[in-house]
């Protein structure tokens, strides 16, 4: 929050407190009337019409229902004063929000609370989602670690849900390849859920980003879990299944994946460990890409621009041209002002260092060195012996 | 060899003594002349005109080169005396002559050398080729075993080339199962190749049989390995890697597969370990498909008449119906007479001894019932509590 709320954000905000994501006639409500009058009307007690096929007695229960947690809703102020903790919430259209989740419809979040330095629409648009079982095996753990700190050097943030075993492996590989990393939780973004995550999670918030549906202080529940693998498989060019057991979250979440048309991947096992059983079903039963190096990984992910400005992976499961190669995520006349002021301020040919750029740019060091990784994650910038230029489309 | 021998059979017996696998101008020659004016042009040194766009000199330079192999040339007699040692020979068009080895097209074997009780065609109508490294692992050792017991159990013959690590367990496992193994040798198949496989190959003789293009006493060299491994795939409906390393023999094996359309087959293993580098290979590259279980083999494997028939494999890697629900893979009247007896003394419902089915049909109960596992390998009757029964369409 820079010590400004739109009404707009402040009723998204509002929302999460009151309702659990996808709900049905919050959708409507939110479709026909906006986010404002929809909390208009649950604070005042006045129902508006559902729209067509929407009679007044179902909004009439939904509003009550909702209003069940009205003593919990917090003042703008409040909300605003998240940011002094360096939580933020950003909305549909906000510069901040990662355009591929309109792939989920209906059930796209009301808003997300976001933690942490790294810009998540600019982390997602090279991503890939590792996820997996929480008694990950020691060789599903080292598979993520390696694989989430290969791509998270070659530039692809790494998007997993902040649970013990795979997912932990995942965002500690990105970490200490001193990539990004995007942790996706069931809780809210201040929340340590597990505990033993503390200093992980703000770690994470320290080299990447905290995502969450739910508002701050909010827990954890099983359904949460389940809801919450679609904005993983969303949010991500591609899913992973790292090590999985049958019928399990990361399954469900790789479901998700292909439901939502995403590159869909899995790391073969011994057919010997039930914890590779999800990961063969994966390949077997959904067409999922059999990997076996990060290079693979990368190699299968394609230019993320199809994605991103038509929401349509390129075409089925074949080899993808080489990521390395992939040009840009999206035209630069879309970056907005400052990103697209360091972008200007690049030279044509060769590096150069983050001191320069600013100056050139006209912006401190340190905003310059933040916009430069998320240009890097977008695919324009890359680093080099000099600092940083420009990469060829 | 039942006291006779044919002059086609002895040409052709005389010709694996003379030529290797696939000799361009010896192809040619059969095609032309036949077996046994080429096999009298080589003793009378007469070369033969080769057909069209073979010059003389070409010809003539074969003839002397397969001379220099004259004097091993055996008599008819010796040919024949082979039988005391259970070894035959069979010929394209002879009953017991496998069909689909026509796939092989110019590289079809000129003759095979068989020692054991069951029938080679009989066998491999229903059959997976299992292939893998000589140094397996444990895992990969367990896996072949396993896999290999469970689809002899449900009358699959398990193809393999009787070496050391996965061919081994491989052909002891269908063993163990009680079932019919069949393993193709790149030496004579009196050759204890490995001679520690001794015992081994004196057991596939006893339950399977022992195949080979080379003629008996005839030693291995590393390039009929390589020559070996196009009638291990040929031979079987589907060639499954259990585990190897890229660019392995097994691998060589799989692309013989891939290219004569056969089922292609791969487990899964650790991408950390080396010999599960060529089943993930054949996954990702050639469309092999990831199985896990015996079960899953024989899913995929299809009601295998579409390749005895017409040489090609039923559309794409889709999964195949049930091959428990497969029909007998050719017709009825295709059997030769002892078969067809058995076949036509079975009762319409219900199940039947052997002694019983050999009454009727007149015949030895021995031969009787050795006649009835082939036909079971066929598909036409199954075991019963009450002995065999006809296998319904």
């Amino acid at each position: 929050m820079n010590g400004t709320l739109t009404d707009e954000a402040y009723a998204r905000a509002a929302l999460t407190y009151l309702a659990e994501p996808a709900d049905r006639w919050l959708v409507q409500s939110l479709k026909v009337h906006g986010a404002v009058a929809t909390l208009d009307a649950i604070k005042s007690n006045r129902p508006l019409g559902g729209g067509r096929g929407a009679p007044r007695e179902a909004t009439k229960a939904a509003v009550e229902r909702w209003r069940t947690r009205l003593p919990e809703l917090p003042e703008p102020e409040r909300v605003l004063a998240f940011g002094e903790s360096g939580i933020r919430i950003v909305c549909p259209g906000d510069p901040e929000w990662p355009g591929q989740l309109a792939d989920l419809g209906d059930d796209q979040p009301y808003a997300l609370w976001l933690r942490g330095t790294a810009d998540l629409r600019f982390s997602c648009l090279r991503s890939v989602a590792m996820v997996g079982s929480r008694a990950a095996t020691a060789y599903g753990s080292y598979v993520a670690s390696e694989f989430a700190a290969s791509v998270a050097a070659r530039g692809l943030a790494v998007v997993s849900g902040g649970a013990f075993g795979i997912d932990a492996a995942a965002h500690r590989g990105a970490l200490a390849a001193d990539g990004v990393t995007v942790a996706v939780l069931a809780c809210g973004v201040n929340v340590p859920y597990p505990t033993a995550h503390a200093e992980l999670f703000d770690a994470v918030a320290a080299q990447g980003v905290l995502v969450s549906e739910w508002p701050p202080g909010r827990h954890v529940s099983r359904l949460r879990f389940l809801v919450r693998n679609r904005v993983i498989a969303a949010l991500a060019t591609g899913t992973l299944v790292v090590e999985a057991g049958q019928r399990s979250g990361a399954v469900n979440t790789a479901r998700h994946a292909r439901d939502l048309r995403r590159r869909l991947m899995a790391v073969p096992g011994p057919i010997t460990s039930d914890l590779s059983a999800g990961c063969h079903q994966v390949i077997r039963e959904w067409q999922g890409t059999l990997v076996t190096s990060a290079a693979e990984v990368i190699e299968h992910l394609s230019p993320v621009g199809e994605i991103v400005t038509d929401g349509q992976p390129a075409a089925g499961p074949g080899r993808a041209a080489s990521a390395r190669q992939a040009a840009p995520a999206f035209p630069r006349d879309l970056l907005d002002l400052e990103s697209a002021r360091v972008l200007d301020a690049m030279p044509r040919r060769g590096g150069m260092g983050t001191v320069r750029v600013a100056q050139r740019a006209g912006l401190a060091p340190a905003a310059t060195a933040t916009l430069l990784g998320q240009l890097a994650t977008g695919g324009f910038v890359e680093r080099c012996d000099d600092g940083w230029r420009l990469r060829r489309a």
